[in-house]
């Protein structure tokens, strides 16, 4: 029996980023952006999953803002399978109108959630660690991919495990003692020492039944909209009760509001090269680097005599350095940022000053993005 | 007798500016570009003389491909003021049409010859030194502005002073020894402790006659080809013959084809705020700083938290640093050149390479110069 059968894989691609401004935007948000020269993140989201599994059991819930955009990128997804939220409730309901909604698709199914907006180097370590988490999650467990730490990392949570479980395919099991919110320093390094921690991706699977059921005992408001929401599906008044009962529900994260609560969850660490593009310093560290150790993306031109270790995004136009090292060069159409590596997670300084300076324009949309939109 | 009323100065404005790219460019070389937000340099330079002497005595030699620019930049100077060299033949040549022209403006004439390039920050002490320089050139020598050297410049030549001659104006003149080329640092060293050396700024005066005089004895050549293109001044073959005459006569500098030959020379050693912008590193030194020890320029909106000693020039676009030092941004619409200010001088190697790649785009014009052409 192959599980994977019943496996629906739900593609969350909501949210912003602000730290990857001024490529992503209101209107183009990161997990919209090409960063890597092989296609958008949500592109390279969906081509590492149909090896696994079919476009049929592919679904991306979106902002409805995006639904068009999201479409757009993946013509090979039937157009329904991406599913607009009317508004961000965050993703105990996003996770939720994905589960109601592989159910719709694949009853009886396991589901898996992933982020459109992680980078995964190990594509095929990747998968089979999915289909070993829909095998766990079959037996009825909820699952989570834990990240093998490489360091102390103090900007994720932490996932500790307890006893070992059966293992699947191949895969050691664990069951999950507790989830940790974001550490210190000295405790993310006792986490690496100890080795029963591993990152909170936020990569999860269980089947849709178990998880309606954590919904109906853990957030049971949000368990009545969204069985209010499966019962339009398929009917003519499915849109209209989507808008009208979606803004309702809860506004919470799945990590709050089910993994910290509910019991019978297992872990599986995992060595996937996952990487939660952060900002650009992370893209500066992860993607291939020419021989001076600058990673250079995009259409335009670049001339870069005496330069090294520097991140250069270029949409159009003409980027001229000499001499410079370690900087991030982020250049699109109407905007371009200078700023060292280590300070890459102060962007967001820049966009909170262009907001209280009246500046939208630039926050909103640059215009042209002749790598990322397959129709310019 | 106000010898002034003689004056007509040249004001030399053809070269490039390799070192002031992408805002310099071969349509549009750094003479007419705004890089103080007062106006070009062209102009400024204009507007620096006319305390001095009137639009009818002020004539721009530059080449032919910019003749017009330059009558669009000067619309208070008489058209037939603006006289474009068929082709560049060095500063002889380009100084002797600037005597033939003064003399056809002004029988009689003392020349000076001012260069479109440099910024001036004392204009007053500058106009001085121009004045206290006509007077000794109406007695016959040949003179030079020397600039007392604040340090010991090595991109620069020197003019070594001998006996001193009757004071001009209040200002101390002395008989040239000799021109010195570019010194070794040993030697600038040296030149800046004797007292006895300034720097050749290229700033000269004399009486018309007196140069024609020089270049029949040092460059037969030129003087024949001059008296050729003079005699039809006034007529209707005036432009042909500039045309036909012009390409033959020598290919040389002033200062190696008569300063460093003539006998006769004076140099009045001056404090005029002189700086020939070498690169954008001068700029970043000379030119008013914020706060932050920040220059910036151009329309487009900057937001900088933490940048420090920074030049930043934006054509249009939004420029966004946060966190850099010591750096030179220079956003023009179709290239940003980034670099530390200590490699300023190496930006024509970022030329050099363009011109190697077959890139000349973006070394003939950045296509739209808001902020230097006034019709646009």
């Amino acid at each position: 029996m192959n599980v994977t059968n019943r496996l629906v894989i739900v593609i969350l691609a909501g949210g912003s980023g602000t730290r990857l401004w001024p490529r992503s935007r209101q209107a183009y948000p990161k997990q919209f952006l090409d960063f890597t020269g092989q296609g958008t993140m949500l592109q390279e989201t969906f081509h590492r999953l149909t090896p696994l599994v079919p476009p049929e059991r592919i679904l991306v819930v979106t902002n409805a803002q995006y639904v068009d955009l999201a479409r757009r990128q993946l013509p090979e997804l039937p157009a329904d399978h991406v599913i607009g939220e009317p508004l961000p409730r965050g993703t105990a309901a996003a996770v939720g109108l994905g589960a109601i909604l592989a159910e719709h698709v694949q009853p009886g199914a396991i589901m898996a959630s992933v982020h459109a907006d992680h980078l995964i180097l190990k594509p095929q370590a990747f998968r089979d660690a999915l289909a070993a988490a829909a095998e766990v999650a079959d037996r009825g467990s909820l699952v989570t991919l834990g990240i093998k730490p490489t360091f102390a990392h103090t900007g994720l949570g932490y996932v500790e495990q307890g006893e070992s479980l059966a293992a699947a395919g191949g895969q050691p099991v664990f069951r999950v003692v507790r989830f940790v919110e974001k550490p210190d320093l000295a405790t993310a390094e006792r986490f690496l020492a100890d080795g029963r921690h591993s990152w909170n991706s936020g990569l999860f699977a269980w089947r849709v039944d178990r998880i309606m059921d954590e919904f109906a005992r853990h957030m049971p408001e949000l368990h009545a909209g969204l069985s209010e929401i499966a019962a339009a599906f398929g009917e003519s008044d499915a849109a209209t009760t989507l808008q009208r009962v979606f803004p309702t529900l809860p506004h919470q994260t799945i990590d709050y509001g089910i993994m910290e609560r509910a019991e019978d969850i297992a872990v599986l660490p995992v060595d996937i090269g996952w990487t939660d593009i952060g900002s650009w310093a992370t893209l500066l560290e992860v993607l291939d680097s020419d021989g001076s150790g600058n990673v250079i993306r995009g259409r335009g031109l670049t001339v870069t005599p005496d330069t090294r270790n520097t991140l250069i995004y270029t949409a159009e136009r003409l980027v001229a350095t000499i001499g410079v090292e370690n900087l991030i060069i982020i250049d699109t159409n109407d905007a371009v940022l200078i700023c060292p590596r280590e300070r890459a997670e102060d962007v967001r300084e820049i966009v909170d000053q262009l907001k209280q300076g009246g500046h939208d324009a630039y926050l909103v949309d640059a215009a042209v993005h002749p790598t990322t939109d397959p129709e310019i």
